[in-house]
C-alpha cells in the first residue's frame, strides 16, 4: 500500500464521465486548493471517451488511463453488479489499489458497489470488523465528521466503538483537529438513554481510546460540542439525506423570495454559505474507514469541484497515512 | 370518554405558567383559527396563580380551575418524578380523562412523563401494544404526519403497523386527507433494504389495513409522496431534532445576512414561512396516539399561540372521535 497514486472512477456519477473527467483536470490545476500532479491520478473507465475528451482538452497532462469495459449503473444492485462485471471500473478501481498500484480509489458512483467491492477487495484493516462511511460537514464553522452514513445499518456495539477510534484518527490526521471529541448520537444526554446498542456502545465509548463526551442529540450537532459524531449506519443514512433535502427545499423558499426582490447579489452569497454547511463535498466526499486501503465515494450528483475535491480528500488521506495510525492506534491500551 | 373538555398543564413548558395561560385564552378568542369555548378547558395547575393571572386579564372568561400542588420539572427524570409528584398538573390532568372528567390533555411538559402518564393512567387502546408521537408538519405545502417521534425507541414490527393504521385513521378524521398513504422511512426504496425491524415491517404494511407505497427515504419527505411516514421512535426523535435546529441553523445565516441588508421586511416574511414549514406547533403539537384518550403533547418551548394550537389540535381530535375510528378500524380485516 505504498503507492501515492489515486484511481478515479470515471464512469461512476449522474454526470460521469465528463464531470469526473474535468474534476481531474480541476484538480490539477493551479486554481485548486490543493494543487494533484496529474501524475498520480490514474483514470479508470472507458479508454476511448477518456482520450477523446482529454484530446478536447488540449492533450493528457500526464494522467495514466486504466481501460474499463464495464460500468455499474448507480441503480444497479451492487451484488449482483459486482458479480456480473468483473471489468467494471469500480472493481478494476479497487482492484488497482489491492495490487498496490494505487493508495487510494475515488468513485462518484453506486455507494453499495463501492462498499462491497472495497471491503471484498481491500479487507478491513487489523482490528476493525465492518467499514463505515464517514462524511464531514462544517456546520458551526469548524468541522464534524459523523459515521457511520450507511455502510452498515445493523451495527453491534464494537463497531460504533471502531468507529469513533477510526473517525478520531482521521480528524487528527487529516484535519488536524488535536484531541478529537466523540458524541453518540442519541435521544437524550443522560447515561442510559436510546436503544440497547447505544446503551452498550456508551459503555465501551467511556472505557474506550477515545475522548468520548457523551451522548449527543439532533440539537447539539449545531453548537459545537463534539468533532466527531458515532452512529448507526441506518440512522446516519436517514439523517445525511435528510439534512441535504431540508436545506434543499429551504433554499428553494429562499430562492423564490430572492428572485422577487431583485436580492439576487448578496442572496446567491448566502446561498453559497448554505450549500457549503450541509454539502460534505466541502470536505471531498464520503470516505470509507476501516478497509485496507483509501477508498473516497461522493455523492452521485458530485460536479467538476465536487470531483476535485474528492481527490484532494483522497491525497489527503493517503499522505497522512491515517490508515497506518488507525490500525497502530487501536493496538495500543490508550 | 364521552366529555369533550380538555385538561391544560398550566405549569409545563420552558415558557409556563404565563404563555400557557395566554394561548389558553387566546384559543377561546375570535382570533384563534378555531375558536374553543373556554366552558371546554380545564386549567390545571397551581390555583392561586391561575387566579391572579385571570384577574390580571379582567377576570375568568369560564374556564374550570383544578388546584395541582406539585409540578414535574422539564429536566426530571420521567418515572421518579410520576411517582414523587401525584398531585402534579400531568398526573392529576391525566387523571381527568381517566375519570371522564375530561376528553383530552393537553401538556407543554416533560414529554417522558407524559407518555408514562398517559399510558399507565389510561392503557392503550384496543388492538394497540405501544403508543406513538405523532406530528404532523407541512414541508411542502400539504401536511405530513411523523410517528413515532420518541415514545418508544425500539419498537417491534407489529407496532410499526399499528402506527401506521393509526396515523392514517388521524390523518383522514382530523386532516381530511381521504386515503391517507403511508411511507416507510428507509435507506432506499427497493423492498428488502434496511433493519431486520424494517423489513419485517414492510412486508406487515404490505399486508396491512392502510394504503401502503413502501419504503420513503429522506429525500422523498419533500416530494409530497406520502401523507404518513412511519419509523421507530429512535429515529423519528433524531430526525425531528434534527430538522428543527439545522432550519435554525439556517435561519440564524440568514437572518444576519438579511439585517445587513435592510431586507427585513421581506426577510420576516420568508422566516416566518420556513418556521411554519418545520414547527410541528402549526399543527398543535405532537399527539400520542394509541393510548385511550386524546393526549397532545407540546413543545417545552411553547408560546402562546403553540398552545393554543394545542388546544384546537385536541379538539379537533375529541371531536372527530379519533380514537374510536382507530379501534373500529383495527378490527375491520381491511
Amino acid at each position: 500500500m505504498s503507492s501515492n497514486l489515486i484511481a478515479l472512477d470515471v464512469m461512476g456519477g449522474d454526470k460521469a464521465p465528463r464531470a469526473i473527467l474535468a474534476g481531474a483536470v480541476s484538480a490539477c490545476s493551479a486554481l485548486g486548493l490543493q494543487r494533484i500532479a496529474p501524475e498520480r491520478i490514474v483514470l479508470v473507465g472507458d479508454g476511448p471517451t477518456i482520450e477523446s475528451f482529454l484530446e478536447e482538452r488540449g492533450g493528457n497532462p500526464g494522467f495514466q488511463v486504466l481501460h474499463a469495459p464495464q460500468v455499474i449503473a448507480m441503480g444497479d444492485s451492487p451484488a449482483a453488479a459486482l458479480r456480473a462485471k468483473p471489468q467494471s471500473s469500480i472493481v478494476l478501481g479497487v482492484g488497482a489499489v489491492q495490487a498496490g498500484k494505487a493508495g487510494g480509489f475515488v468513485s462518484m458512483g453506486n455507494t453499495g458497489a463501492c462498499v462491497g467491492a472495497a471491503t471484498l477487495g481491500l479487507g478491513t484493516l487489523e482490528g476493525i470488523r465492518r467499514p463505515g462511511i464517514a462524511v464531514t460537514l462544517e456546520l458551526t464553522g469548524h468541522p464534524v465528521t459523523f459515521l457511520d452514513m450507511g455502510a452498515n445499518v445493523s451495527p453491534k456495539p464494537d463497531h460504533l466503538l471502531q468507529y469513533a477510534a477510526m473517525a478520531s484518527t482521521y480528524m487528527r490526521d487529516c484535519i488536524g483537529v488535536k484531541d478529537p471529541r466523540v458524541g453518540l448520537l442519541n435521544v437524550g444526554e443522560e447515561e442510559g438513554k436510546g436503544t440497547p446498542l447505544l446503551k452498550e456502545a456508551y459503555a465501551l465509548l467511556k472505557g474506550g481510546p477515545v475522548h468520548f463526551v457523551g451522548n449527543v442529540e439532533g440539537s447539539d450537532l449545531f453548537r459545537g460540542v463534539c468533532d466527531v459524531v458515532v452512529t448507526d449506519g441506518f440512522t446516519g443514512n436517514v439523517v445525511l439525506k435528510l439534512m441535504e433535502h431540508l436545506s434543499e427545499f429551504m433554499l428553494g423558499m429562499m430562492m423564490s423570495r430572492i428572485a422577487n426582490h431583485d436580492a439576487t447579489a448578496w442572496g446567491n452569497d448566502l446561498l453559497g454559505d448554505i450549500k457549503r454547511a450541509v454539502d460534505y463535498s466541502t470536505y471531498g466526499g464520503a470516505l470509507l474507514l476501516g478497509v485496507a486501503g483509501v477508498v473516497v465515494i461522493g455523492h452521485g450528483r458530485s460536479d467538476e469541484s465536487a470531483v476535485a475535491n474528492a481527490l484532494a480528500l483522497a491525497a489527503r488521506t493517503i499522505d497522512a497515512n491515517v490508515n497506518e495510525h488507525i490500525e497502530h492506534g487501536l493496538s495500543l491500551p490508550k
